[in-house]
């Protein structure tokens, strides 16, 4: 019932090939025996975000496939899969109900009723943490011809719900109970930071109704035998706080830490992190969002963030910022970086590979998106098609380029790599860090008489594995 | 078994009146209903470092008292105690012996001989965390004439443990048999952190010999009925890996912490922390030593660090500086500052009760130094006299001192708000963060029925708790 301890694979549910069934045929023709698990990004009818703005979760989008499609993944692969907590479609049945029947309508409490709330004054509206230049609110055009308005986060098209009401939370038992059905173990929780609605405050991770949510949820799925993995971009702070709840907190400071001690050589605030790292993480160094800078604040001091971000800019797209800085303990304006994790480490073979290593020696469960998997480069031309930053890595792989993709001597090490991390037992130990200098980093595991242990040199960026082979308790050596 | 989760108060055997009767004395007198535990600093007859340098801890130093005194105290309240697991004085038993006899010495392999190590060059030598203006070693004179050179980084009075020796386990191991069975319950283990010596290293710390030494005596200690508390004063990411353990690590990073938000009145870096911290601390807002800066790096920015520095210095004794900076990630060269907690916060009452309000709703058990509790000032007269920076904070009190001390109004509140932390029973149960703005915390505890929240705005210094009678479940004020 518990998650495989292995590697999962970052995925869209149409960019590995044109949709599910190729995706499976990728996964079996090269990656079956790396990985343990797959989060594909949302599966459901959407009608914007990317797939981030569902109508339903209990439908698979025809374009992609069937719940067969889905069912053939999961039956093999440890499925997780993102429940959009914090928002509904426009498009969804609940909320054209809503705009049928105005008041009347049975759904109608789904949804965050803006003038409910009285008089917000600009003060208010100024601590509001933003995610667009507008305030978070949305006109509703009723069928009758009369008005109302309806809080609105992200786009127009996704509808903020309602977590004061009991229909909130039977829609989201009624998903996840579907979706677990269906054989996802670990449901990402999307922006849960965005449910808590009280004037007066950010209206973003209020405490302590965020966790109020956040333990409702995870309950939830813990009765459907799943777990949880709630996504948040903020302080570190934030992931103790869900680890401590038996949730798996994201290593989103892993990213930008990774890069400043490649590009720097400087192994000390890494290994800082390491020793106080929740246990649990989801570890990732790439998503389809960008690099996000709050995660790492208060880890790195804050002229070597800036440093990194000076370094790393000159090589991505603009960067994502941030809109509403009030609430938040900010190094300037950068929310997200834009750039493949790749490309941020100069295409360096050996950098990249370092990375890796040291993410997947991380405690936790290690995922890798579909582009860093393939080591894909800055897709200029999608994003500039689009319009959307972040489409600058969320290249479309045809079934010919991913062929070519994986002959790549860098894939092939990453998939050998991410082999040794998937199967050998010792990750099912304890976590040791070891003593190095402060250019290197020392890692390893222990597990009954299983041990194997990383070393990496970050000015030569070289890793080498070294573990007892597990028949001939014989000492091997895996230069990564 | 487990620790009353109550108040302990922090004392020297000889200085709440002249001696271990006069000190049980004046808990009975004053503080019986208020605190729930003990931590008597060393008792035991020692040459150097007032009580830190022990020559067994089989003894009670005939000045302060006896066994008897001792197993009064821990009799009836949980008793906590050092234990110098890095040295032994150089007028112990077993370094006697060894000078007596030499290597011959059945006792030599108890200590650190420096030849043993062949040549350490001076880069080695540089590597070295050291904590006097010299290299940490001594020369040994034996009876016999020649001479020999033993680890020693403290005083030259106090002789580092080798752990590579089965001897210093049974020592240890021996020490700790004997204390519990006079009642102690908690092992502060004093500057673990200098007992693995790896040359070429900063021999300070070291991964991962020095959790085998701590997960050792913890083990030895648990077999005992008791717990420990290991002591380090560096990145708060080793109390993590303290906590992740199964033993107290303290959380060192709260007083500058406090000073920081209190005289800045900004609780941003605070909520950040108290998200974080590890759940079974022990807390400290002043100790026998000074106000540790190491401890908070890492949890404000340095510029903020800076400026606390900066703020409290003007009122403080000269700092303590570090001696080596090579593996210390530091700001400046200031390791301890050296200033009363009461002086630091410019004796205001208020503002030390809303410290002391937080302190006790933070997770941990709390602790409370005996001139903290007496809201005690600089002593700038005995710092002069002994020449040792961190008597400005050790003040000798009489017994008239104490029976006039405890009658000032902010003692009287100290002792109200300690009686209330030891014996409301919600503490037990778990902690929330609640909402408030960047210049106020909010924080809870709920147990059952129990239910009691702190609220704190640092502008006008205000600590308000608001709680369930216990009988009525009335709700309650308490205006700290």
């Amino acid at each position: 019932m518990a998650l495989r301890n292995a590697v999962q694979m970052i995925c869209y549910p149409n960019r590995l090939g044109n949709n599910l069934k190729d995706l499976h045929t990728v996964i079996e023709r090269h990656f079956s025996d790396a990985i343990g698990g797959v989060h594909i990004l949302p599966f459901f009818p959407s009608n914007a975000d990317a797939g981030f703005s569902p109508l339903t979760h209990k439908e698979v989008d025809p374009e992609y496939g069937d719940w067969d499609d889905i069912e053939r993944i999961s039956s093999k692969y440890d499925l997780c899969c993102d429940v959009t907590v914090n928002h509904i479609s426009d498009e969804s049945a609940e909320f054209l109900d809503f705009v049928a029947k105005g008041y009347e309508s049975e759904y109608a409490d789904l949804f965050v009723h803006v003038d409910q709330f009285g008089d917000i004054t600009p003060d208010d509206l100024a601590k509001i943490h933003i995610r667009k230049e507008k305030e978070p609110f949305r006109r509703v055009d009723f069928a009758d011809g009369s008005t109302g308005r309806v809080w609105c986060t992200f786009t127009e098209h996704q509808i903020d719900l309602n977590y004061e009401s009991e229909l909130t939370y039977q829609l989201m038992e009624n998903y996840i109970g579907f979706l677990a059905q269906r054989g996802v173990k670990l449901f990402r929780l999307d922006a849960f930071g965005y449910t808590t609605k009280r004037i007066g405050t950010s209206c973003f991770l209020v405490e302590p109704d965020v966790y109020r949510n956040l333990d409702w949820i995870n309950g939830v799925a813990h009765i459907h035998g799943a777990e949880v993995l709630p996504e948040v971009h903020d302080h570190s702070s934030y992931q103790y706080a869900i680890s401590r709840r038996n949730m798996h907190p994201y290593g989103f400071a892993l990213p930008p830490l990774l890069l400043f001690s490649l590009l720097d050589a400087n192994s000390v605030y890494l290994k800082n992190w390491l020793r106080m790292c929740p246990r649990n993480m989801v570890t990732v160094l790439d998503t389809h969002d960008g690099i996000c800078i709050p995660d790492v604040e208060g880890v790195l001091p804050e002229e070597k963030i800036r440093a990194l971000i000076d370094n790393i800019s000159s090589r991505s797209a603009d960067p994502i910022l941030r809109r509403s800085a009030a609430n938040i303990h900010s190094v300037g304006a950068i929310y997200q970086l834009t750039c493949t994790f790749y490309d941020a480490l100069m295409r360096n073979d050996d950098a990249y590979l370092a990375a890796r290593a040291i993410q997947f020696f991380s405690p936790g469960i290690p995922q890798v998106y579909y582009v860093g998997l393939l080591a894909g480069c800055n897709d200029n031309e999608l994003m500039e098609a689009t319009g959307e930053l972040r489409d600058i890595n969320r290249h479309y792989y045809s079934l010919e380029e991913i062929d070519e993709a994986v002959e790549q001597p860098v894939v092939k090490r990453l998939l050998a790599l991410m082999r040794f991390r998937s199967n050998y037992p010792a990750f099912d130990g304890h976590f040791e860090l070891g003593y190095s200098n402060d250019s290197s980093v020392a890692m390893a595991w222990r597990h009954g008489d299983y041990y194997c242990h990383l070393f990496v040199d970050l000015n030569f960026n070289t890793a080498t594995i070294t573990y007892l082979d597990e028949e001939s308790l014989a000492e091997c050596r895996l230069q990564c």
